[in-house]
This record gives C-alpha cells, sequence and structure tokens, in this order.
C-alpha cells in the first residue's frame, strides 16, 4: 500500500506554530519533522498503487491523515474518524521535507501537467473547511445568511465555498482591515471588522435582527464562541472549526432558540476529492506564496503576526 | 379559525412550578391560569373547525402552541418556531379551568371512545420527547447506545420511544432508585443512580470506554451538562432538553471529538399526532395519576419534591 | 383567509393546450378559466389577509395551489400534496381574468416596486423546476453531472437552478438548434439536439461512458423515458417532471443499476418563497415576453408549435 | 489482505437457481463453484488480517463482495458500487466448497462461540433485505404502512426488520397459505395470499384506501410490479429487489402521485455489520435449516418449488 511521495509544496498552518511553542496535546516526539499539508509528485510505489495506476511523476496531493480503511468509520468514509491512523506532520513525520512516505489510501492524484505546489493547502485548510461547509450547506436555502469569522488560511476558502455551494449570503468577520477587503475580493456580500464584539452588530443589522442561519468560526478564541453563538438564528448552527477558547451557551437559551453547536474536523478522502475538482472547475482559487523552505521561520512568524493573505507554502526543494 | 374545549385534564409540569416561583423570563401578568399540557372533549366549534368535520364531544388533545400559519416556520411545519404563536398556560391563561379557547390548529382529535384524560401529558411532555428522539434516531443503528439523564414524566417516555423506534441499547440515569427501577420498568437496557458523576462511568463502562451515541438531557442543571458532554462518542450528539445550567465545553474537544450539542424544543403538530399513534398502537404507555383540582398544591409539591412516577395530571370538573 | 387579486399577468404552459385539447383527466366542466401561473397586485383583503400586514396594491405571485392548511401534507408544508386543495386554472376558474379570488394561503408577496407581470411563470414552471432540482440536489457534488431534457419554460429554469445551487457540470438536450443555444446562454456547459437517441451517446461521451448523476425529463413523452433512464449512471436518478409518455425498465435493470425513478410535482409554497428571493438576488433571470389577452390564440399556438423562448405571459389588462 | 475461511455453511438463493439455468447474464465459466452466501471459520490470515487480530477458528460471516477499498464507492462506504470487485460464486468461484479465499475486507468477526452455520443467510438474503428496509425507513413513521412482496428468505428478515426498526404497520403478501401464516409469525400485522390482483384490494382496504407508504417487492416478476406500484400512496416508494419482470408506469400517474420507483442492491459492509449485531441482540431471528452438501440437488429444487420456510444452508463438511 506504501507510497513515496516527492514533496513539492507544504503549507504552513497556525498548528505548526502551536506545536513550535509546546501548545501540541500529546507533543510530539523530537526529533519530528513538520508539515500536514502537502502535495508533489509520485517518487515511487508498491505493488498496489501501482495496480492501481500510479506512477512516477503523477502530480498528487495528500489527504492529511493516513487511515487504516478497516475500520468501521473508514468503511463509512469517515476517514477522520478511523481508529488507527497517523497524521504525518502532527503524530508522526511530515512534509516539511524532500520526501514522504504515505499510503496509497492517502494520494490523490490530480490532472496531468498540474503544478502542485501551491495547492498544498488544499490537504487541509481546503477539506477542513469544506468538511465544516458542507455540513451547514443543507439549511442554507434562497434568504439565508452564513457568516465566516476568521479571514486566514481556512476561512479565505470558506468565503469562496460557501458562494459556490450555496446560495447563501455570505458574511465575512476579520481582525485586520487588509483582511476585511480581502473577504469581499474573495466574493462575501459583505465583510465587517471583528471590532469590540466581534461583528455582533453588524451581523445583526445584516439579518434584520434575526441572526444568521449558520457561523462557521475558523478563530474559536478569544471571545468569537461568545459572540458566534449570539449571531444565530433561532434553529441555526455554530460550527466550530478553530480552537483555543470555549464553547458555553446557558440550556435555556439552547432549547429556546432550538440552537446547534457542532464541532467540525478535517474531512473525509472523497471531500479532498471533490474539491480538487472545484479547484479543477475554476470555482475555487487559491491565494497562497511558494517560499523556499530556508524561509521557514520568517513564514511562520508572518503567519503568527496575521501578515499573511491566504497561505503560505514551503518548497523544499528550494 | 375557534375551538372551544371542554378540559379533561391537565399535565402537572416542572415548569409549572417554575412560574409559580417567578422564575419565568418574561412572567406573566396574574391574574393568570396555568396548564399547558391539555386534553378533553370538543365543546363548541367555529365554522372552519366544524367544516373541518370537528364536533362536541370529540375526545382531543391539544398542541402546547397557537400557531399562526402563515409564517415560514408554520409553512414548513415547524409549529414550535411559529413568529406568531400564543403558549396557554405559559403566556396566555391555560388549561387548570373547566374551558380553554384554542384555535383548530392546535386540535388533534383521539379515536372515539378514547379518555383523554390520563393522556394529557402527552400534549407537552410526550411531544417534547418524541422531538427530541426523532432528532437523534438517524444515528442510532444497531450496536449504538442512547443514554437518558432524569427519568421524569419526559424521561419516561424518552425511555419507551427509543426502544419503540430505534434498536439502540438505552440506559437510564436518575437520582432516586425508585427512577432506576422505573427505567428498568420501561424497558431500559441499563439504568444507573446519578452519583457522584452523574452515571458517567457507568455509561463509559458499558460502552467500553467509547461513550454513547447520544445522550437526551432532561435534567440539564447540577452538573449535568458537564457530565452529559463526557458521555458522548466520537461524532456523537449531546440534546439538551431541560433547562437551568450552562453547556461548556473547550473548543479544541468539540473538533477533535467532532460533537454536536443540540438544543430541542417541543414539537410540530405532526409529530404530536404521530405519538398519539403510537399511544394507540400500544407501544408507547403513559404512566400517569389524575388527582381534582383541588389538590392542586399538593401535587404541584410532590413533583417539586421528585415523589411522582411518570405526570401527575388535574381534572378541574373533580 | 379571502384575497382578490389584480392579475397582471398569466403564464401560458403547454397543459393549457392540453386542456383545451380536451386531454385533461378529469376535464373542467366549461364554461371555465384558464390561468394557472398568475401574478400580480393584491386588489382587497380580507380580515386574516388584513392582520397578517397584506394591503392593495402590494406586488404579489400566487402559489399554484389553494392548500387547506390543516390536513397532514399542509402542516408538513407539502402544499402540493393537500388533500382538500383547488387548483385554479385546472379545476376552478384561474388567472386569464381580471381578478382572481385566492387564499392568504396562496399570496407571495414581492419587494416593493417589483413588477409583477414578467414574473408570473415563476409561479409554476418555476416552482416546478425548483423542486425538481432540489430533490436532486443533495446528489450532485463537484464531479457530477446532470441532464435536463427539454428547454422550454421549465427546463430553463432547471439549468440556472442546478448551475446556481450545485457544482454539477449540466448539459441540456432540445429538439430545436434555437433552443440548445438557449440552453449554452442559460449556462449550459455543454447542449445537445435530441438527434436520433435523445442525446443519449453525448451524454455517455461527455461522462466517460458512466452516465449522468441526475437526469430531469420535462418532456418524458416520445421515447425520452428510454433513453433518459439510459442515461444514469449506477446509483442516480432519474426525475420525471413532463407528462405523456411512460416509464419502463426491467427489475434487473433497476437493481443492479440501483437506479431511483421518481415523480415530481410542482412545489411547497415556501420553495416559490425562496424562489423569488434567488430571482430577487439576480441568481436567476426568467426569459418571458408579455403579450395581450388578445392575442391568446396565436401565443398558445406559439407554445404549442415550440416557437417560445421561456414562457409567454398574458396581460388581461391589455 | 487474504485470509482463507473453512466454510461451516452456504446459504441456496434463487439466484443460484438462475445460474445453473443459464439465466445469468453473463453466464460464468465453466467449471464454476456456486455459494454467495457464506459463513464459517477463519483458517489461515494474511500480514493484513493478522494485524488486525483475525487468528485460526474465529467465527465468520463473508460480506458478498470482495471490494477493492480504493474506488469513490468504496471510500464512501458503498461496496456494492465497487468499480474493481468480485463475487464469489456469482463471478468467480463461491463458497459451496470447504474453503474460501477471500480478502480481509470482507470477513466480520462474530462473538466469540457463535455457531456461524445456520447464519450463512445473513450474508446476502439479510443484508440485501436490511439495506432496503434502511433506504425506506426514513419515511415510515408512526400510522403508516409498509408491504412486504414476497415471503422467502429474502422477504422473511424484511418483515422482522420493518417491525425491528421502524414503528409501521407491516403487511406481508406471499403466494402460499404456509408462507402467509409464516409472515404472520414473523410479526406481521397482516398477511395476505397474493391472489388474482397480487394482494392490491387487502393492501388498500387496510390502508383506507390511500395505499402503502412503502412497498418492498422481493418478487419482482409475474406481475408484482404493476399491482406494487399501484399499492403505493402518494409520495410513496416501490423498492425493487428481486428480479425478472419490468416496472412500467405512465409518467402523468408518477407525477401526480409523486411516486419514488428505486432498485435495491445488497449492501454495505456495516451494514452486514450491523445487521449481525441486530442478530445477536436476538431482535431478527433467521429461520434457516442446515442440509449436507450431497443433498444439493433436492435443496435447490425444494427452493423453486417454493417449499422452503425462510432458507436452506449446505454444509460442505456433511
Amino acid at each position: 500500500m506504501e507510497v513515496i511521495v516527492r514533496v513539492g509544496g507544504a503549507g504552513v498552518c497556525g498548528t505548526d506554530n502551536n506545536i513550535q511553542r509546546g501548545l501540541a496535546n500529546p507533543s510530539p516526539k523530537l526529533p519530528y519533522t513538520l508539515g500536514h499539508e502537502n502535495a508533489g509528485w509520485i517518487e515511487e510505489v508498491g505493488a498496489v498503487a501501482a495496480s492501481a495506476g500510479m506512477k512516477k511523476g503523477d502530480p498528487v496531493i495528500l489527504h492529511p491523515l493516513i487511515s487504516c480503511g478497516l475500520c468501521k468509520a473508514c468503511r463509512a468514509g469517515n476517514d477522520m474518524h478511523c481508529v488507527d491512523s497517523r497524521f504525518p506532520g502532527l503524530n508522526t513525520d511530515g512534509g516539511y521535507a524532500q520526501f514522504l512516505k504515505t499510503s496509497v489510501r492517502s494520494v490523490i492524484r490530480l490532472a496531468a501537467g498540474t503544478d502542485p505546489v501551491p495547492l498544498a493547502p488544499y490537504a487541509d485548510a481546503g477539506i477542513t473547511s469544506y468538511h465544516a461547509v458542507k455540513r451547514v450547506a443543507p439549511q442554507l436555502y434562497p434568504g439565508t445568511t452564513a457568516v465566516v469569522i476568521g479571514i486566514g488560511g481556512l476561512g479565505h476558502f470558506a468565503i469562496q465555498l460557501l458562494k459556490a455551494l450555496t446560495p447563501a449570503s455570505v458574511i465575512g468577520i476579520a481582525r485586520s482591515n487588509a483582511k476585511v477587503e480581502f473577504a469581499k475580493q474573495l466574493g462575501a456580500d459583505a465583510a465587517f471588522p471583528a471590532g469590540k464584539d466581534g461583528g455582533l452588530k453588524e451581523v445583526l443589522d445584516f439579518t434584520n435582527g434575526l441572526g444568521a442561519d449558520a457561523v462557521l468560526d475558523f478563530v474559536a478564541d478569544q471571545g468569537t464562541p461568545d459572540t458566534g453563538v449570539k449571531m444565530i438564528k433561532k434553529g441555526g448552527t455554530y460550527c466550530v472549526i478553530g480552537e483555543g477558547g470555549t464553547v458555553s451557551d446557558p440550556t435555556i437559551d439552547m432549547i429556546v432558540r432550538e440552537l446547534n453547536i457542532i464541532g467540525s474536523l478535517v474531512g473525509t478522502y472523497n471531500e479532498l476529492s471533490e474539491l480538487m475538482e472545484l479547484n479543477r472547475m475554476g470555482k475555487i482559487k487559491i491565494t497562497s506564496k511558494v517560499y523556499p523552505m530556508s524561509d521557514v521561520v520568517q513564514v511562520m512568524k508572518d503567519l503568527k503576526d496575521g501578515r499573511v493573505l491566504g497561505r503560505s507554502v514551503l518548497d523544499p526543494w528550494k
């Protein structure tokens, strides 16, 4: 089942900063290689991959997990709940490297001739955003409103995905003016600075005081869970994708407004495959910039300081 | 659209105690009549009800809301989200009375000859429990486990409904030994006293440490939201139906376990209609005891003190 | 509940031709007024409509059925399955008239200042197409293909709706070259003439021999059910909206390909409301041309002869 | 991924008779071994199976397909739509043999100590019935009716599954009086002989002329598709599981009654796993009789002549 991939690009994620700062739980044993958003080219294939038609030079993107394929979750397609998985870059060596050994189960081939390098962030930022959008999409019929909190690597996909897959009006909320503008460029019907109340007043104004049908919170820290829950309409959904804070709501409010508060985690192999199809069709465009691996310290710092629009990618061959 | 109902029985709910103690928000203006779980017989009908075939003497049970029928929620069948509704016994005069004026939209006729009096609690305790069970049922396939926290008026329906509508194993959790036994009599596969940790250890033991697929919390106070959330399996659902406490969970836990935390509120007209069909078929049995209205003070006290198995009903004609 | 509407426009549908030719079953009693796609302005309101805020001069579009609001189907929002409905223009006098008496339950108010006249076809052609698209949409993820057979009044909405609400590639099939071109203008990714095999070869070529995930057949006559069913992929759906022919398939094919063959009928009140929101947002545009009522004979003949692009509307005041 | 299973029992299916009579399309090349419903014990395991904890002597039941695990269908859990599968007993050597080589992906371990021999029919008759019941179950709320046409090996599971998983009333229809009685013993609320009209009159009488919400047709031959479609209620579903005949319905009827006509094919690995859980819990009981392999000719003849209640199983070691 094994496949060796020549890494073309590895996306740089906020989680990488957290791991570096020792915030991962459990913390990986050192020495250890970061990088959980990987794309490149097939370098060498085992028998199963060969019989599946994979061959050296094929451009590929990698599902972030190496799932077992045999557990109940895998047999239902829910790779992210696999009970016997590894997550390169989180709990085993990842893609900040020239080669990565993975499983045929993680490999998605891209159309011949595709340059995989700038696409690497689809492998984690993209799929995680797509999975969350698919979960709320069934309730986003014409006339509804969706809010995206945080216009970083994940949020920049979410704005586009909501517009491509649903008829909802989409509001972006970001801390910096640059990202408020970025949200509009990505297709948001409106975008507001987080301000003091996390954009709550603006969302309520936009929805005639009713609140939004779905709120996707890619920050989930520094107060956004409080304001995010307040933004939801009766029967609506607050979806947590970011991490750091705590969601808290009185049960009386949960029942009177019949709220749905859900957590969302990466996504399935087929979801990443569908997402790459959206990229191929031009319905979703990635904003990413490629740096040589030697810039890794500066790139990770830029991310921490909120200076990245879209996503940065490291090229281990430069 | 109007119908006058001769009240045969009015169920006594914990909410009645809360209203009496001034905990309702907003508090109803006095003088005012309690009673939001009502059944009886049609006394007099307006033109619309008459043309729908309703006539004096028909045994009936009443949906707890008087919904408008014209708003978007009503047009989707979601009576409980009606934007122009009244709730007799909560925000307008209710059924602790000999007659109640309601709308044809609230009336469900029972089979000829049915004694509606002991059935009154289906109108609120029953429908609320049924609505919550229907929401979690799609994820309860063979091999899964559901937990019912609180075996009061609502929980005593939930145990039976989970067994009748799903193949899940059902665990009941209650504070008193009498109610633990009651849960078993109602069909629970296992029942445990809440003890110090709310039954958490027992649920984890029963599920080989994985947790339950769905937890229905009819208490949602005094620590149950904390232990209830801990009882859930990856991808599972914690459903709040009780009130009083606060649900709180770190966002990192929400996403890593991909939890669903949802609030559930009464139910639809059709749901009450379906529930009465389950009662008629004998798939669900109510445990209720009828008292004369003059016993109201003692009956409400018994409820507050946890001495009621199932539900008490007041008969305003005795 | 009554409302009198000043008819601004009444759409001309193939069903009108069928009724005129005596093909309706049961045939309406004469004299009788056609017109089941109606829009205009409120002329006069009863008490319920007034209290719902409706007033003379409001631009409105009418749901095609007058549903009872009390049966199980209405209480679930499924107006089209109402057991006690009337259908103006089909089984009671319709909108080829200056005024039409209807129920508050059929009235959808449009944004102030909207000209309702050219929008009338949304009331039947639009809603029927929208209902069918919503039924197949959940299986149209990125990489899938949907086929629209028949680019008439309904099909011209379906092409746009599939593009607006799903990421599927959309193929249009029509008999005339003019309509093949029209399909492309409406946004179809490809469009083919029906030719001898109803476009079967082209659909199989487009989908690498696998077939389409969903086929919406707005003709359902003259062989399209045969070729339409052959176009579907394993696990796909063939949705019948037109009428005239017969669907027929060997059971061995039904199971080996695990086919879904479904009939689709108008839609719900909320669906028409959502559709008008899509129109307001500019996501769907109607192609319609307004004629004075005196042109009715010519307009109906043009439709029968396949010379109409989009839909014709009659203005009873001209 | 390979596993060798010592076959304990192989169920005898009507499809075996069809293959023997040369009706399979394509026909398997001879010599060739029948048997697609297999259970037994693990005899020998490859490395993957060993690391998954499988070992000699474990009682097992086999999913009927050997699916690839890598195609889009497999990655969504839809084993029956695998594009690179083999089906032992249909298109490769099956279980009318003492040993069968299969894949770890087909093996479901049973509880230690389980006798797998009489359970073999769950592997195809059971899973096919379970898959069909799961597809219609969401529309079977209290007050609805489901019909099972054909009380053979599959139908005898369907009656029990509908009662265990839904609150619907269940009607069985069979040709022989013995099977009508059998349906009642299995829990059907009513059972009727097929008679001249396939039980149509009885179903309409039972449902007050409205028709059934779901009809599962395990015969799908000799007129049952005609009468089966006529039995359905507006908005209901006719599900084809048998084979031989042709489904045919005018499109006008498809749309006016908004019918769903669906084909259903075996089921997924997880579905077989869930079904064995229902068996373990005692919610479903198999009626099967075990014969020595030397009786194969008589057993297949008995099946063809309609003399089998439940299912016959061949033991290749006797």
